[in-house]
């Protein structure tokens, strides 16, 4: 089978083709960090990324995979959430048509922000219709390509290139991590980020995060194959609480010796909370969750080089003002 | 007299001394902040520096130049806030001692982010002793040096760094700005600041910004010599609310063709809201009077490059949090 793990020439690809369209997020470190964690830590910021999230990454690399003809009939997909964003903006960025399908229950800011960069916004009724069948019709009917939110090589190689920049970046400071936490969902993101890591620090031991309830990753990693969260719970890291793994990045975070750990919605709080505090960073809950699983000290990690991800900042702020008041 | 005002070749020292032992901060960008302004805005984003504000700059500039024996006997402040952590991270990287004087009403979170980086603190009762007085006392009976937090050209050269970064970082986007913005009290981050703009961008209108009520700058521009505030009213923008202008700033001010603006804690919230929003980055309301002074139009700026500065981060979570949900 063709393609079915991500490698690293699919990311320096990636990173090639994205070039300057993208921000290259800084990483930061504070000492007053590093001591409440007991270890040196890396944080690659990026909330600091177009539309306030990495999404964007994998998105707009695979809309430049796609040639002019299918790019001119646009692009569709079925998320509210920093996903959506980051198509809704990859295609203003490149001049091409839009669609995002969302249930008629959205909440109107995320409406407004995928409007904003100019996407056409259609909605469905989730208790009447299903919204793959949704998105299908319109993509047929209209010539639309489909974005996949993560189970997919160019998307997770465009969401590689945070790992490309994190790896240079470390490099840059001559440090070699012993350890690297990425928050996990889908597995799009840890799956780039990873393969990476892994390529420039065989070493280093790699961790994914999830929510505590929602470790559908990590069990999947034990199962060694796709794993789906039973029941559907609630948690303020909506952004990393998807029902599915997608099968590409398991088989690709399956050949490198990866772990998953999990923290609670408390812990999230309280990460977001510190980030405010020493990186001066928004962080939205679930692009806490690495940075809590440090400071909750779900791993061993005195005295380590650890470098993580906070992966978005688009946070609702009566949510941040929760957590900056009660942590 | 010599080195009455600040020149390009003071910055460029302090550049070099610098080197590597602060950050270089990112300039942020935002399209939906470019639409809400009305004009393309570029911002320094200063809170990501150690200590989360730009006073450690000027602060390590001039004990850089003080020699090793010097200082070996250590430095001295009598601020609490953004200086007084500068200083105290300061002497930490280059260990020495330092001492920071404050009213023994200080609050708790101050004394103990300057105990943090290994500063002492000597308190004194405001009711009965002058903080100059007890400051110089112990500055001569241990051999210390008394840090200024702005009326010293070492002290403003080394702010002048961070004008010198926003310099490079326009010219690698090939940006000449039409206008730059910079938040003033004392004048020091100003003068350094405008010094580095004007140097590379003559033709560019620069802005001083500070709090409605509080427009000592603003009034010594005009009037051509120090002018201090009448009355002390409060703002939420603490960090620029001191007393008096520098001499040395002035001077060096006078020499650019500066304006002075004003914003008010309102206008201030509203551009802390705005920067959560759009930058993902947490700003002090008094880091946040050149972007408020953009967003609330006190110029005109329709179309034009605009670059300001984002000076600090350091603001109580109560505080931040009713930006976030009253504006």
């Amino acid at each position: 089978m063709e393609n079915c793990t991500l490698g690293m020439e699919d990311i320096r690809q990636a990173a090639d083709r994205l070039g300057g369209s993208i921000v290259r997020t800084p990483v930061l470190a504070s000492p007053m960090l590093d001591a409440a964690a007991g270890c040196r830590v890396f944080v690659k910021a990026e909330p600091l990324q177009l539309t306030g999230s990495f999404k964007i990454r994998g998105a707009m690399n695979k809309m430049l995979t796609l040639g002019a003809e299918r790019l001119r009939r646009g692009v569709i997909t079925y998320s509210a959430g920093n996903h959506g964003q980051g198509v809704a903006a990859g295609a203003r960025l490149l001049g091409c048509p839009a669609v995002i399908v969302l249930p008629d229950t959205a909440p109107a800011i995320k409406v407004e922000n995928c409007r904003w960069w100019g996407a056409e916004i259609v909605f469905y009724s989730p208790d009447t219709q299903d919204r793959e069948t949704v998105t299908v019709a319109i993509a047929r009917e209209r010539g639309m390509t489909f974005i996949p939110p993560f189970d997919d090589i160019d998307v997770m190689a465009g969401q590689g290139t945070l790992g490309l920049e994190l790896v240079e970046q470390l490099a840059k400071r001559n440090v070699v991590p012993d350890v690297v936490l990425v928050n996990c969902s889908g597995g799009g993101l840890a799956s780039g980020v990873i393969t990476a890591i892994k390529h420039a620090f065989a070493h280093t031991q790699c961790y994914v995060v999830e929510p505590t309830g929602f470790e559908k990753m990590g069990r999947s990693l034990r199962s060694g194959r796709p794993e789906h969260n039973p029941t559907v719970p609630k948690t303020l890291m909506d952004a990393i609480s998807g029902p599915v793994v997608g099968a590409l990045p398991l088989r690709t975070l399956l050949t490198h010796d990866v772990r998953g750990i999990s923290v609670t919605d408390d812990e999230a709080l309280q990460a977001v909370a510190h980030a405010f505090r020493w990186l001066k960073l928004v962080v939205e809950p679930g692009g806490a969750a690495g940075l809590a699983a440090v400071l909750a000290r779900k791993v061993a990690l005195d005295g380590k080089r650890v470098a993580l991800v906070c992966s978005g900042g688009n946070v609702d702020p009566a949510v941040y003002a929760r957590a900056l008041t009660h942590s």
